[in-house]
């Protein structure tokens, strides 16, 4: 059986939601993949101390997916076991007053992962083209544009084409970036959703916004479809994940995660000649004390 | 055998730093403290997962100690099991020219954890009144003050009285404040220095400039020794850990964040009546779809 997962769902040329799995139909069981993810935990910890010693590069993790697909739970069981020293994680709301006043680039350029460190977006600037473009109204806010007939193609051609942009000028100086579509279905919504409002202890997650947006489900598919096929290049690629099974949906992550950091050749910092010479009389300074 | 660290190290009144352990001399022995220190991170990941849930208050956690103590390897061995979704990280390096050009509780104040949340200062604001009270000629950065004369006595004490006030403040507004102070002997810190230079996949965490302020211990000691008096109060208190064996001063650590955190009187959101009436709309609402 084959246990890398990791290419299983890049998103390449052409792209149509409807022909992707949102469950996992391969021989794993859930128990299998509770030990794989075990395993991959190791490694990644091992990885992120490699790349914070090496202090060059960093990693950047957009999550995008429905309400209730399940991406805080993805972060704590995938990131559970890393540094947190080494990870911040940005989970982006409604944009406040003071992010309207800038593009809607800003509030994630600020929010990067510093050399050495892995960021995660928890949501991202890919809202701009997604909830902004199931509500095109949202955008006025922004106080560049006066109507909602503003928002026509070539509107949304631009804003692909900065994000392209934006996300091409980062992989050129130093960041990995990898794009991660947590796909549900929207029966698999509907029992997460009833959750919420059954269990006690899950509740005040509930937000009856959620059942307002899943009206929108089919234009919400569609704008993500677009998004993606717009936005997946090489050096920023999305997956689309089966999100229905938690276990095997982050499984799938981690070892995208891993493939990636891999990918970065990462190295611990070597030390030149002179370092070497201004270690040993350190040594003897300390030995002598 | 009394298992609970959490109360043995806090500084209360008179305080001597000279009389304080840097070494552990109980019973527990290193195997029963690996043991404890996983037990005791599985409560703190529930208890932060309350945190989150409760949202409306935070935990901030100074970590302070003289250079190769094992600050980092610290947070990533106590903290390395929560969800990093909760917990910002900020190590505070030389301060850049822009901070420089703000006062010196500025960088830190935006580094805050938001409510819900664990910050872990990695070194803080209280660098103020230890390396700048070392090298009293760093805060001329600042520009306020003109020469070194200027830094006597009673600056000093407008310093610990700013500190005071700030954390003060915060208390007053939802935020449990811990201070941990790591303290490792002198003589251990030799042997990390040395392990530093001689172990391959070390060399790179050393530093020369470590070397030149290890001459300066006892200077440092008096410093911290004062700071720790004149700030250790009970809404803020300052925890004096011995950290010569790195396995116990985790032991300590994690007991003292989870003694704070179940004195924080965390609760999961509790649904009003017209809540609870709304979730019930929204079940029929899914379950007729």
């Amino acid at each position: 059986m084959d246990l890398d997962f990791s290419d299983n769902y890049i998103v390449r040329g052409k792209f149509l939601l409807k022909e992707t799995e949102t469950e996992y139909k391969g021989k794993l069981t859930k128990e299998e993949g509770r030990e794989l993810l075990a395993s991959e935990k190791l490694k990644l910890h091992q990885l992120q101390e490699k790349l914070y010693a090496d202090g060059s590069k960093s990693l950047l993790i957009v999550l995008q997916a429905m309400d209730a697909a399940g991406k805080d739970s993805l972060i704590e069981h995938v990131f559970g076991g890393i540094n947190p020293q080494g990870c911040d994680v940005t989970s982006f709301k409604t944009p406040s007053e003071k992010e309207y006043t800038h593009d809607f680039l800003w509030r994630h350029y600020i929010a990067l992962p510093a050399k050495g460190k892995i960021g995660i977006f928890n949501r991202s600037h890919y809202e701009s083209v997604l909830v902004c473009k199931v509500h095109p109204e949202y955008n006025l806010n922004e106080k560049v544009w006066k109507t909602v007939d503003d928002f026509d193609e070539a509107f949304w051609k631009k804003r692909y084409e900065s994000i392209r942009n934006f996300e091409s000028h980062l992989a050129e100086n130093g960041t990995t970036i990898v794009k991660i579509f947590l796909n549900i279905s929207k029966k698999e919504q509907k029992k997460r959703l009833l959750d919420r409002i059954e269990e006690h202890d899950k509740n005040w997650k509930f937000s009856v916004g959620d059942l307002a947006e899943r009206t929108l489900w089919d234009k919400y598919m569609q704008v993500y479809e677009e998004a993606i096929k717009e936005t997946s290049k090489s050096h920023a690629p999305w997956f689309v994940i089966p999100g229905d099974d938690k276990w095997f949906a982050r499984v799938a992550a981690i070892q995208i995660i891993i493939d990636a950091l891999e990918g970065m050749k990462l190295e611990f910092p070597k030390l030149s000649e002179e370092d070497l010479k201004e270690l040993d009389g350190a040594r003897k300074q300390l030995e002598s004390e």
